[in-house]
This record gives structure tokens, C-alpha cells and sequence, in this order.
């Protein structure tokens, strides 16, 4: 149990059945909270969001992430939409909310072909990009590429460190290329999109460490020629 | 297969056998490339070392980490110490040589009670070190927090981020704090140091951003506030 489980919203049952969802996944639990508090952040900024419905949103947008780990043909925003409406709805929750509730959390995926149209949805859409945004988005993407045991480089057939940027094979560099460097003009909001570039340089930094360095180790060569 | 596995030492029956021990982590085996590319670029610098000795120490170093996974109580600096004894001397390796590979292995962790002694143990221990400094050290301590579920940070009772230097519970913060942060002036040889050094600044420019991130994600406290 991470501290980050602490927090208490004022939607208890919600959060219950979002940590029933999500059981053995910590990091993706703080992940969750951290979209909570940006959302609520750019709402108070951006005003006239029902922050009942955005908070439901936000602690229930990745419970289709176990599907999707499973069979990775499932679309979690749309298995997560679905699971959503059938709790809410079977929970007390008006018809209305758990429709608006499972629309934003449909339309809340990067690749989708439903893109936000709420309020609320387009708040969700920003709070969760700004999570892939800056050290933590970072962070986040090792911990991604640990799980699918993705390196953090590829070496040419030379024995060089390629910037990532037309690489074929998945590694750190590639996806920093791909999506993490492209991230920061997709924000619907504009409160999302300042938090969004205050983080930029951060991820860009380490981004830049991390290719300097492992172009130094291996421009040595050491299967090529011998040390002195 | 890693592209990182591309490379070619001089000692392929030793490579081969380092890949039989290690087939289901491709990141321990980058990190075994790396540190082998740091150790030839240090002793090319330092001079005096034997070279197909410390690509050997370098290759196997890490051949116990599978037995410490399996069992937390098993040294893997003990334990493969003692594989890469038993499978050099089955080999054809001579008997000083699988000695002298094997001191280097026994001593190469951090914690150990037994420094290293001889000039490629002391190049294997900077070596081993380099990769924990750094951007690609950053890195590399998300992929085992990633691994063993730990959160990136942990929240006080009041719902702030602790900056890790005083945390009791594991998070990313605490181990930049505890490890991460005092690695750099612990060094055996003058070439380490300096390349240690270079690397500074990235690991704590990363450290500071994530803490800030994360310190203004929790600032807003939306769980004791309403937004407007």
C-alpha cells in the first residue's frame, strides 16, 4: 500500500472500487491520484467544471488497464468507459453522470478516434498527458519499459548510439523521439498547456544525459581494439 | 535479444556463458556491457591492467543476481564468485586466472567486507559504480523500483512530499537521497572519479525536477479543498 492512498476524496465508494480494479498495480495508482490533482488544478483555473464528474473521471480512467495488460487488443479507454457506466449505474448514480462520466473516460486515450468533447473529458485528456510530461512522464516511461523488459538504447550494426529519432526497435530514445518530445502542443486546455511546458526541459535534460552518456561509453569500441 | 548484445569481446565461451545466466533480464545484460565498456576505458587511462582478466570479472560479474532474486539472502557478489570460479576452472581456464576473476566478482559490491585489492578489482568496483551515477543511473534505479513495486515517492500525514533524506518507507526520492547522491566521491581509481563527476549534475537536475513536480502536484491538496 503506497502512501499516495492516503489522500481521501469525497467520492469513497469511487476510489474503493478503483483500488479493487487496480490491486497490484502501485505505480499506477499514484499515477491516478497525480491526474486527480492536475485535473482539479486546471479546473479551478479554467472554471465551469462539474468536479464530481471530473473526479469520478479521474479515479476511474485506467480500471480497463488489467484487460488491456492481458489482451493487449483490448482498447483500456473503452473497456474502462464500459466498466464505469455498469459500476456507476449500479451504484446509485444517476444515469446521466455515469453516461458523462463513461464519455470521458472514453475519449480520454492519446491514439483515440474520440477525441474529448466535455469540459470535463477535455480537462481528463490534459491532466493525463501532463503525467507523461517532464520527470515524472519520464519516470513512468522507465518504469513502462521495465515491465516489457524494452532497453533503454539500440546500438547500430556499427556500434553506435542512434538519437532514437528514426529507430526501428523499441528503446527509451525511441519513445522519447515518438511521444514523450511530441506531447507538449496537444493540450486542449490552456492551464494544461502551461503546466505542460514549465516540465518540458526537465524531460528534454534527461533526455540528452542519457544519450550523451551511453554515446561516450561506447564510443570506445572496446571489441574493436585493444586498451594500451 | 538487445541490440547491446551485438557487441563482441575476445572471450566469447565466457560471454556465452554469461548470457546462459542472465537469458530473462535483457537490462541486467546492458548494464553488464556497460560496465565492461567503462572498465576498458578506465584501464586504457590507468595502464597496467590485464585485460582479458577484467573482461572476464566484467562479463560475469553480475552471474550470482538471479540466486539473490530467487532468495534474497544470497550474496550475488558471493555467489558468483564462486560460478565463475567453478565454471572458468571446468573450462580450461587456468587456475590463477579463475582465482583472480573471481576475487574481482567477490568484491565488486558496494556493501561488501572485502574491498577490492587488485587493479582490476578496483576498475570492475568503478566501473560497476559508473553505472549507478548519472542519467543512465537514474534510469536503472526506476527499472528495479519498477521491479519490486516501490512509488517514486512517498506523502507525510499531512499530505506533503518529503524530499526523501529522512523517508523510513522506499520510494525513487529515498534511494537519490541514501544511494544515488553519495556515490560520486567513493571512487578507486582517478579516471572513475572524473567520469562519476561528469555525471553529477544530470542525476541531481533529475532528482530536483521530480520533487518539484511532485511537490506542485500536491500542493493544490484537492482532497481538502474545493476547487472553484
Amino acid at each position: 500500500m503506497t502512501a499516495t492512498m492516503r489522500i481521501r476524496t469525497n467520492l469513497p465508494a469511487v476510489e474503493a472500487y478503483m483500488h479493487s480494479c487496480m490491486r497490484d498495480s502501485a505505480h499506477d495508482m499514484e499515477h491516478v491520484y497525480r491526474v486527480l490533482q492536475y485535473a482539479l488544478h486546471i479546473a479551478a483555473h479554467e472554471g465551469g467544471a462539474d468536479t464530481e464528474l471530473l473526479t469520478a473521471a479521474c479515479l476511474l480512467h485506467d480500471i480497463g488497464r488489467a484487460e488491456q495488460f492481458a489482451d493487449p487488443q483490448v482498447d483500456h479507454a473503452l473497456c474502462g468507459a464500459e466498466k464505469a457506466y455498469q459500476w456507476l449505474s449500479a451504484n446509485g448514480y444517476a444515469e446521466e453522470f455515469a453516461h458523462a462520466v463513461s464519455d470521458c473516460i472514453q475519449t480520454h486515450r492519446f491514439r483515440s478516434d474520440h477525441p474529448p468533447q466535455s469540459l470535463e473529458a477535455k480537462i481528463l485528456f490534459d491532466a493525463d498527458k501532463l503525467d507523461v510530461c517532464g520527470a515524472v512522464g519520464i519516470a513512468r516511461t522507465l518504469f513502462y519499459l521495465a515491465q516489457v523488459s524494452q532497453p533503454l538504447y539500440t546500438l547500430t550494426e556499427s556500434g553506435e548510439v542512434p538519437d532514437g529519432s528514426r529507430d526501428t526497435e523499441p528503446s527509451f530514445l525511441r519513445e522519447y523521439k515518438y511521444k514523450l518530445e511530441t506531447m507538449y502542443d496537444r493540450f486542449y486546455t490552456r492551464q494544461g498547456a502551461a503546466l505542460a511546458a514549465e516540465r518540458k526541459s526537465a524531460a528534454q535534460n534527461f533526455y540528452e544525459s542519457l544519450l550523451a552518456e551511453a554515446r561516450e561509453c561506447y564510443s570506445s569500441q572496446p571489441g574493436r581494439r585493444q586498451p594500451t
